[in-house]
């Protein structure tokens, strides 16, 4: 029960000259399941992408490492079902093993397929079966395969995330359609989860990889389902330079802007559809903090909001017990944090101020705001001039459904 | 449904010379509930306390580390369903009106009371239904009322906490009586709940302020439910000098070592006790993690696996889904940490190594494990020789229940 979440129109993803997305059912962890995505990138296309932080990061994220700094990228393939993570020597070599066998398929070196994997952790990927459905994955590229695509890369998700846009570029029209999926193990740095966006624009290495990284920090690494950082997310920004436009090769001035922002936008979309879908998720929450000394106290206090269970159970009950709040933000660890100058609103309402609740706040205002299925809590530090944002979701009976059934 | 805790039995719970315990039902969040508790201290009583590090302390705490500071304490007053937080400079004046109140009847200064309130954020304390009902719990202070204290101090607590002991300190039989109440917003530093300790024992007040700081470090700071830190918590220990034992003044020698043992013990008891109660509970877990370079390294690791919530619906689920726990280590913040050398346990059962799953691993011994209500698991980092161990519950329905629902 995703919170206004729509799947996306098949006819409103365009497609990105150069590349072709194809998938299919391997059977990973059950039979008839698309979970399996392929793409396959014309000659010349650039790839940038970051990767989790998790010190046990799976297979496939070593490999992709290693391939993207070696240089052009031809392929990428995407499967669910097993995280190839926790798999030590064997889960390298079988992450290797699907480059090769993608490679002599489609015609490149091993070194220029991308491998992914999501699902569970600490389980052999089933790399026969995998290998098996690559030529059927092969044989369905399209470059309208997007839709699909999205579907392919799904696990506790219930709604496929897929965004296009068109940006001019130095008077060229320039597409960039991506898709995303991910509902829990959600956490920033690196966001958890799996982002693949396409651009047909003309970059260079260097600004492409300026690029994905501005790009996720302004979104992937804003939201948290759970706190839980996973060990095999990634966000790969492909381009094709198909669309004629003069190539981008300075991070600054007209043209890198544009792309800038419309990248940062779609990404924006597509990590708030994450949290929209968030497992269980029932509420899709904005915490904004502004009169922070920096960003990062911002951020601090924003997580230590998104991230309480408290805050987010009273969510999902609709109960503004708003004081919950107010704790999880003197409890994020900003030292010298004068509690009697916060200030705390639910959307309009003025909930706390001078150490207390506002003289104004009506518990109705609050229940009403409680109600809906979007809500804005914003925090005013009083101390500087810096804010963030970051997104999440309710924590619900759902959540602890989906997580204690999740591998049966 | 507490894991494996039954409440105390009043027979059990012995009489500390000097301290004197009453309780009544004050009505401050619903009417007949035990819901006020008042300890009496003997002239010549020494306290010391650790409080929340949240920065949006309660009002309460605010005036204990005020009235802690200035010398001898006479009385403890403890309110449940309004925690006096989030309440501003009225909140102040409540509490200090409590301790006036408090010390008219008692006999004392003001200033020689400490308040504790702990339940909802951001309500104003019904501080004349507290007075009024002060007359009551002062008319039934009784050395044995450690029991009814217990109850009278719980909140989403299932059963009471009360602990005592005895030891001998130089020759002398000595008393340690305690009570605690907890069960969510649970989170070490400091840890989230109230615990009263008392002991006979004659110390000096430098002696009684390094027991209290160390027994807390050991054992309320140990524990986690949510992650949450709340606003009110505090660990007050109360040495009446009534045992005769000559005055520990020294934090060293036999005497100090025997006291610091005893009250430490007393403390884990207290504080494992909260986690056995922690909302929804189902499983006791130990998370005991050694082979760190330092103690912080192994706290870092074990909080993170005690506070995913994926490993906690886990475990909730009886599913050996333990690359969870893998993941959880990974993105615990250790920079260097070389997943490939961790080696990780459930109870006997060896689970990970060299990256992976043990070549050892069958999923019926995890199975079985997972389905015991009390499960250790035990990670060795395998780069230092510090340890440090936590205890913590599984996340249940039953917790998201207990939240959406606490105010209603």
């Amino acid at each position: 029960m995703a919170v206004n979440l729509a799947a996306p129109d098949p006819q409103e993803l365009f497609a990105v000259a150069g590349v072709r997305v194809g998938h299919a059912s391997a059977g990973i962890r059950k039979a008839g399941r698309k979970d399996l995505a392929v793409f396959e990138l014309a000659p010349g296309s650039r790839a940038a992408g970051v990767f989790t932080r998790n010190r046990f990061c799976a297979a496939p994220v070593r490999v992709c490492r290693e391939h993207l700094a070696r240089g052009e990228v031809r392929a990428l393939v995407v499967n669910t079902g097993v995280a190839n993570a926790g798999t030590g020597a064997a889960g390298l070599a079988d992450a290797r093993a699907v480059c090769a066998a993608a490679a002599g398929a489609i015609g490149c070196a091993p070194e220029q397929v991308l491998p992914f994997s999501t699902g569970v952790i600490l389980e052999p990927l089933p790399v026969d079966r995998l290998i098996a459905a690559l030529p059927a994955a092969i044989a369905a590229l399209s470059e309208t395969g997007w839709a699909d695509a999205a579907q392919a890369i799904m696990t506790t998700d219930t709604v496929p995330k897929a965004r296009s846009r068109r940006v001019a570029i130095g008077g060229r029209p320039v597409t960039i359609t991506g898709i995303a999926k991910g509902a829990g193990m959600i956490h920033p740095d690196m966001a958890t989860m799996l982002a693949f966006v396409a651009t047909d624009a003309a970059v260079s290495q260097a600004v492409l990889e300026r690029l994905v990284r501005g790009a996720a920090v302004g979104s992937f690494n804003c939201i948290t389902v759970d706190g839980d950082t996973s060990t095999n997310d990634s966000f790969v920004v492909i381009a094709s330079g198909r669309a004629g436009n003069a190539e981008v090769i300075e991070p600054e001035g007209a043209d890198f802007e544009a792309l800038r922002v419309a990248l940062e936008a779609l990404a924006v979309e597509l990590a708030q559809a994450i949290v929209r879908d968030g497992e269980g998720a029932t509420k899709f929450i904005t915490v904004a903090v502004e009169g922070g000394r920096d960003i990062a106290e911002c951020r601090r206090a924003a997580f230590a909001i998104a991230h309480s269970p408290l805050v987010k159970t009273a969510f999902f009950a609709s109960d503004p017990n708003l004081g919950r709040i107010l704790s999880a933000i003197g409890a994020s660890g900003i030292a010298d944090l004068e509690a009697d100058r916060l200030r705390v609103w639910l959307d309009e309402v003025l909930v706390a101020e001078r150490g207390g609740r506002a003289a104004s706040y009506r518990e109705e205002d609050g229940a009403r705001v409680m109600k809906q299925p979007e809500i804005t809590v914003r925090v005013d530090l009083a101390r500087g001039s810096a804010q963030a944002t970051v997104w999440t979701c309710d924590l619900s009976h759902g959540y602890v459904t989906i997580n204690a059934d999740y591998r049966s």
